[in-house]
């Protein structure tokens, strides 16, 4: 489904990497709905936009200061006209830890549902996951 | 919307959890549609549900052989009618790691798609995170 709304879907996670890249998180949140939920690589779960925004403008203040995603894969499906879920590997560069040492780059996997609104699409639930450096047996 | 669709998806859950523990994974796979997306908590995506029963039937005979699912916290949140998001923190207890050391009790956090289909409501998007020991600065 090539259409205008897979670009318009598509345009949202193109916007959540480039103001995450701009340490934008007044641009960032505003692509949720205002209540949205958020669970982040940490396990920190947020039940709305406002929390979203706090907790990620702390982050880019320090561990995620001079972070950067790079967009590895996206993938979109349609489960209604109005409402799609997308996975996407990003992998998350220059990140610190909380003593301040420079992070390897890793991977992440973000399950997203993005859901058609009166004012275009906007996530609705969003989910980050680390990708183990040490994998269970087996995969 | 304390109702018969809100009984019906808190079921798919208590399933889940109880087919987890129960070690069926036969049983847990069905929970999904055939083409549900399930990303687990090491960051692997699995794109179908016989994809899913694979890798935790492979799991559940290592690693997870003796965990166990205890539910902490579900939320339910219809977006539409027929399709709903679910959060649920579960703590996970029993795992080893790959050398077959016992794990201490951890929580995840899961973000669930949960649709009415002919057959009744099934999973369309699953994804599982750790919450971490060590948490950012200002959480």
């Amino acid at each position: 489904m090539a259409t205008q709304d897979e670009a318009a879907v598509r345009a949202v996670i193109e916007a959540f990497i480039d103001s995450w890249n701009r340490h934008d998180m007044r641009t960032l949140a505003a692509l949720f709905a205002a209540d949205a939920d958020f669970v982040d690589v940490f396990g920190n779960w947020f039940r709305d936009r406002k929390s979203i925004e706090r907790a990620l403008t702390q982050r880019h203040a320090t561990v995620f200061r001079s972070s950067r995603f790079t967009e590895k894969d996206v993938a979109v499906r349609f489960h209604k006209p109005d409402l799609a879920i997308v996975h996407a590997v990003i992998e998350l560069s220059g990140a610190v830890d909380r003593q301040g040492q420079q992070l390897p780059p890793g991977l992440g996997v973000i399950t997203s549902v993005i859901e058609r609104a009166a004012g275009g699409w906007h996530i609705i639930a969003l989910q980050n996951t680390s990708v183990a450096a040490q994998q269970p047996p087996a995969t």
